[in-house]
C-alpha cells in the first residue's frame, strides 16, 4: 500500500535527507541507495529495502513494479512523492525516480567466511568513497569474496561509494575492522597476506599467489604504514615506467586482483 | 619579485576564481594546478607556472624557494595573499600553500608522436574528470605516450583531473578529438586499436597485442558505441566472475594496459 508525502516539512523526508549525512546513517543503521538498477540488483541479492519512496514523476517499468510488489510482500513501506521531495532526500537536481532505505549490513570480521572465495580485498584508510565503490566493484568482478575495512575508511554505505560500487555493495561482504583485530583473524586460519610494495619485493607477474589471497591496498596519500607491509606473506611490485611511483589505490588493487586470479585460476 | 593582493575584489583573483568553470579555462587558454608536490612534478618537466600563488600562511620548503625562483627566472609573475583569498581562488577550505596558473597544453592529434611510446592510452566520451585523471596516472606508470579524448570527455585541465592525475597531466601527452578525425589519423599510420568488448572477442591474457597499442575505453554508462568496438583490430574480454559486466572504466583500462605492457616488453 502506497503511501503519500506532500510536504517537505515531513518527518520522514527529514529522516531519509539526514542519512546523507554519516553521522546520522551511522546512529540509525540504514542507507539508502537511489535507482532502479541498484535496487534491483539488491533485490536480486536477496536485498529488499525497508522503504520505497518512488517520485510521482518516474517512468512506468515492470522491474519497478517487481520491486514495489517485493517491498510490500516483506511488509516494507512505499512512499510516493513529488520529484522536488525526492531531490531533496538525494541532494541531486535530477534524482532517479525512485530511493531505497536499507539496514546497514553486517560488517563484523567474525562472519566472515574465508574460504568462501580464494580473493579478499583488503584497504587500509581508504579516505575516498568512489575509490572504496570502485574497489567493491572490481572484487564482484574477479569474484572476490569481499572488502574488509581497515583502520579508517570512508563509509561503504554512503551514497557515492554505494553508486561506484554499481551494486557491488549488496554482492560483496564488507568487514570493518582495525588492523589490531585484522591480523589476529587473519592469522586464526589460512590466508596469504599480499601487498603492493617496494619495499623487498618481487614481480607481481608469477608471484606464488595463494588461496585465500588477502590483497592490500594503503591510504590514498600515504600508501601502507611499514609496519603493516612488513606483516605481509608477499609484497609484490608493479613496472613504473614513468615518474610516479604509485598507482591510485583501486587502479593498483584491481591490476594486482586480476593478476591474482589468473594465478589461482588460469 | 612579490605583488602582494589583500582584496577579494582584486580583478586577479576573480581572474583566477573563474579558472574553476570549464568555460573561463576554454576562453583563457588557462588552469590551475594546487600544491608544491604537483608544482614541482610539473617544473621537474619544463613546465614552470606563469603565475605562482602564495599564501602568507604557507609552510616555508627548499621546493617552494627553488619554484619561485623558477617562476621568477622565467618571468611569470608571484603573488602573495591571504589564505582566505587563496580559499576564494581555489574553492576549498584548507587549500594547499601554493597555486599556479599554467598555459593549457597543446592537445592537437597532429603533434603525437605515436612512435614514441608502445602503448597509448584513448578514452571515448569519458565523464568523469577523477577518472580521466587515474588514466593519466596510469599512463604515466606504464610508460604509455599519452591519452587521447575522443567526443565529449570531461577536461583533463580541471582541478579534480589535474589532482587526480598525481602529475602525469605534465608527463602524458593529451590529444583531443571526434571520432572521425581519431580514426583515420589512426590509419594513417602504424597501430592497433584494441578494446575491452563482449564482441567477438578473444580473452585479454595473451592476446596478440601489437605496438603502438591503442588501448581504448568507452563511456562510464554507455560503455563504447558499437560502431567504435567494430573498428577496433582487436577486441578483448576480461574475467567477469560476479554478477556486473563491466570495470569502472579507469580499472578497464588499467588493468588491459597492464597486460599490454607485460606482452610487449615483458
Amino acid at each position: 500500500m502506497r503511501r503519500e508525502i506532500t510536504g517537505f516539512s515531513n518527518p520522514t523526508v527529514k529522516y531519509l535527507r539526514s542519512l546523507r549525512e554519516k553521522k546520522y546513517r551511522k546512529a540509525a543503521g540504514k542507507f539508502l541507495t537511489e535507482g532502479l538498477r541498484l535496487l534491483t540488483d539488491a533485490r536480486e541479492c536477496g536485498h529488499v529495502p525497508e522503504m520505497l519512496v518512488m517520485s510521482a514523476a518516474r517512468d512506468p517499468h515492470p522491474l519497478l513494479d517487481e520491486l514495489e510488489a517485493a517491498v510490500d510482500a516483506a511488509g516494507g513501506e512505499i512512499i510516493e512523492t513529488s520529484p522536488e521531495i525526492l531531490s531533496k532526500i538525494t541532494g541531486k537536481d535530477n534524482p532517479q525516480g525512485v530511493v531505497g532505505l536499507f539496514a546497514e549490513l553486517d560488517t563484523s570480521l567474525a562472519s566472515l567466511d574465508r574460504s568462501a572465495s580464494p580473493i579478499w580485498l583488503v584497504a587500509q584508510a581508504l579516505r575516498d568513497p568512489g575509490n572504496l565503490g570502485t574497489m567493491l566493484r572490481t572484487g564482484d568482478a574477479v569474484g572476490a569474496g569481499g572488502l574488509i575495512l581497515i583502520d579508517d575508511c570512508a563509509d561503504p554505505f554512503s551514497v557515492e561509494a554505494v553508486r561506484a560500487s554499481m551494486g557491488a555493495v549488496f554482492t560483496q561482504r564488507i568487514a570493518r575492522a582495525s588492523w589490531d583485530e585484522f591480523l589476529p583473524w587473519l592469522r586464526s586460519g589460512k590466508g596469504q597476506l599480499v601487498a603492493a610494495s617496494l619495499r623487498d619485493a618481487v614481480p607481481y607477474r608469477g608471484a606464488p599467489y595463494q588461496a585465500p589471497c588477502f590483497i592490500l591496498v594503503g591510504n590514498e596519500s600515504r600508501g601502507l604504514p611499514a609496519e603493516y607491509e612488513l606483516a605481509c606473506d608477499l609484497r609484490v611490485t608493479m613496472p613504473m615506467r614513468g615518474r610516479a611511483d604509485s598507482l591510485n589505490a583501486a587502479v593498483a588493487g584491481a591490476v594486482l586482483a586480476y593478476e591474482v586470479l589468473d594465478a589461482l585460476e588460469g
